[in-house]
C-alpha cells in the first residue's frame, strides 16, 4: 500500500485538508495518507523544511511527501517532483528543497500536469495529488514532467567555526515542549570537538552547559541540559520545563560552543 | 473500501473522536475514516454547513459523511440520513442540511435505530456510527429509517440584487489564512455581471477592488485582491497577509458589487 | 487489520507524531493507526489516564494502545506492556497504569527490547513502536519482556462517603465544551443513593442541582444540569454553554452530594 504524507500550513479547522484527502481517495482508494503537520507557520518554508528533514527518513523508502506550503507556481517557482534517497517530494520549487536536502537529489522533474479547473489557488489538491497518485500507482516521474538539473537555492543560516576552538550555530526550531533545537549536527559536534571538553553558551554567560546528556532525566526536573535530539541535532532543553520560554530564546538566536585543549 | 468522513465540534484533545473511530472499527475493520474538521465552532451549524458544502464533492460518490454537531435528537430535530448527489449525510435535522444543499436531496430517512446504552448525549458514536456502518456495508436507507419528505429549514443570509447593477452578498466564512469567503458564487457573479466592469466594495470605500485575480501571486505580497476560491465563491484576500484582520471584516458583513455599463 | 492507537503529549505541529507513524508503517504496512489525542497536557499522566480509561473499551479487543507521555525509562519507571481486558497498553510504568485500571491487569511484562539508536529521548518511536508491531503481528508478550507482578501506584483522588448520606467526589476532567466530569461513577451514585432524593453541591450553595438529566436538551439553553457522561461518570454541564468557566470550577475541586431519606 502506497504512503502519501502531507506537510502543509493549511490548518486543521478549514475544509482544505479534507479536500486533499478526498481527492487522493478519488484517484486511489487504497493508500495510507499520513499527516505530518498542517500547523506549519503560514508561508514559513524554513519551518516546513526542518519538519520534513527530520521526519522523512522514518518512513519507508518509496513514500511520497506532498509539501503544501507556498504552492503557487510562477515562472521562478515551478511545480516539481524530487527524488531523494528513494523518497518522492512534491511541491513548488520556492526554495524549500535546498533547505531539506544536504546533498543533491537523484532526480528532479518540472511538472507538466494540467489542472481540471481554472482555479489556480489550490495546487496541493489540483496538481500535487495527481502527481502523487501517478507515482503511487508506479508511474515514472518522466511521464508527468521534464527533467531539470537544478533547484532554487534558499538563504540558510549555517553553523560555522571561528578558529580551531569555537563552533557557532543557530536555533533552527523550537518544538511544542519548548525544547531548543539547533542546526549543529551530532557528527559536526564530534568532528570539530574531537573529544575535548567544551562549554555551550546561549543568550547569557550564566546559562552555560558543559556536558551532553543521554536523556532528559539525567538532570533533576526543571534543570537545563544539552542533548542530541531524536533527529540528531544539538538541543538545549530542560527536564519537564519550557527551555525556550524560560531562557528567552528565539528562532535564529546564536549558540556558541567553546572547546578547550 | 468504504469512506466515512467526520465533521464535528468535538475538538481533538478529548477522547470523543477516538471513541467514534473505535466504534467504527469495531463494526467495520476495513474502512477509510477521514477527518474533515473537529474544530468547528461549538454548536455552529452554519460554519459546519459551509465546511461540508465546500468539501464533500471532493470525495468519491458513495462516501458517508457523519455530522457531529448539535446531535441530540428531539421531536423537532430527529436523526436522519440524507442522500444527496450520491453522497450520504448522517446527523440531526437541526437545520444544517438546508444550509448544505442548494437543491432538494434525493432521499431522506428518519432513523429508527435503537441505542445500546441509555446515555443519550453521544449519538455521534451511539447512533450515527451504526447508521454509517450499515450504509458502508451496502445496506439500504429504508432498513434503518422511515422515509420523510422534508428537512428543517434554517434562516440563511442569501446574496441579492438591488436593481440591474448592484449585487450584494455576505461574508460566509473566514479561513485560517484570514481569507474572506463570501456567499456569492462564481456563476452568480458572471450571470449578473454579463462581462461588465465592476467594483467590489467592503467596509470602507477605499478598500474597493475592480478586477478578479487568477492566483494570489497576481498582486504583490501584502496587496489585496478578489479571486474565486477553491470552492467557487468570491473571495477577498491579500497575497501572503491576513485580509480579515487587516480589513476588520467579520462573518456576515456585507459585500457590495457595482457593475457599470 | 491490527489497530494501534496513540495517546501522547507530542502535539500536532512538530514532526514527532509523523515519525511515530512512519516507524509503524516501516514495520507493518497494513495497520489502522488511530490518534486518540496528542494534545494531552505536557507530562500530565492523570489527564492521559482519564482519556484512555474512557476510550479504550470503544475499540475492538486486541487493540494496542501506545501511551506516549513521560516515556523515559528509569530503574523506577521501566517500559512495560500490560494486558487488560484483552487490550494491550504500552508505555513507561510512571504510575499511569494504576490510574487507568480499576482492577489488576491480566499480565504485565517489562520490555527488554534494545533500541537501534543511542538516543534515549524518543522511546515512543524507538521502543513502543517495536513492541506494538510485535504484538500486532501476533507475537507474544513474553518474547519481548519478562513478566512482572506489580505496577507502580499513583496517588489518586478517590470519591468517598461521609456517613450514610453524603458522597464526595472530585472533578476529574474538563472537556473542550467545558463540561465538568467527576470521578463519581453511575454505579457508585446509585449504589450509595438507593433511589433517595439528593442535592449535588459544587463551589457555591446556590449552584445546587437535584435531578439527573438524560440529555442536555432536558433543560433550556444556558441552564445547568447533572448527567451521566458518555463514559459513565457524573457530569455537571450547561446546555450549550461553558459550565466550568461560568461556575469557576477547576480540576480536583470537590463535588458533594447529599441524599435525603
Amino acid at each position: 500500500m502506497a504512503i502519501i504524507t502531507l506537510t502543509t500550513d493549511l490548518g486543521l479547522k478549514d475544509s482544505y485538508v479534507g479536500s486533499v484527502k478526498g481527492a487522493i481517495l478519488k484517484e486511489l482508494p487504497s493508500v495510507s495518507i499520513v499527516d505530518i503537520s498542517h500547523d506549519i507557520k503560514k508561508f514559513d518554508i524554513t519551518e516546513a523544511a526542518f519538519v520534513l528533514k527530520t521526519v522523512f527518513h522514518d518512513f519507508p523508502e518509496g513514500s511520497i511527501h506532498i509539501i503544501g506550503i507556498k504552492t503557487e507556481a510562477t515562472l521562478k517557482t515551478p511545480h516539481v517532483v524530487v527524488l531523494f534517497k528513494n523518497h518522492y517530494f512534491i511541491g513548488a520549487d520556492n526554495g524549500i528543497f535546498s533547505l531539506i536536502f544536504d546533498i543533491l537529489p537523484e532526480k528532479v522533474v518540472e511538472l507538466s500536469i494540467s489542472q481540471d479547473t481554472d482555479i489556480l489557488t489550490f495546487p496541493t489538491k489540483d496538481v500535487f495529488v495527481k502527481a502523487a497518485c501517478h507515482i503511487a500507482r508506479g508511474g515514472s516521474m518522466e511521464v508527468i514532467g521534464k527533467p531539470v538539473s537544478s533547484l532554487r537555492k534558499s538563504e540558510d543560516l549555517r553553523s560555522f567555526s571561528e578558529g580551531p576552538n569555537v563552533l557557532k550555530g543557530f536555533v533552527a526550531y523550537i518544538d511544542s515542549y519548548e525544547n531548543i533545537i539547533t542546526n549543529i549536527s551530532k557528527q559536526q559536534f564530534y568532528d570539530f570537538g574531537k573529544g575535548r571538553n567544551f562549554t555551550i553558551f546561549f543568550r547569557r554567560a550564566e546559562y552555560s552547559i558543559s556536558s551532553i546528556s543521554k536523556s532528559y532525566n539525567d538532570v533533576p526536573s526543571g534543570e537545563r541540559l544539552a542533548i542530541f535530539s531524536a533527529s540528531g541535532f544539538l538541543e538545549i532543553a530542560m527536564n519537564s520545563a519550557n527551555a525556550s520560554g524560560i531562557f528567552g530564546i528565539h528562532i535564529r538566536d546564536v549558540i556558541r560552543i567553546e572547546f578547550y585543549d
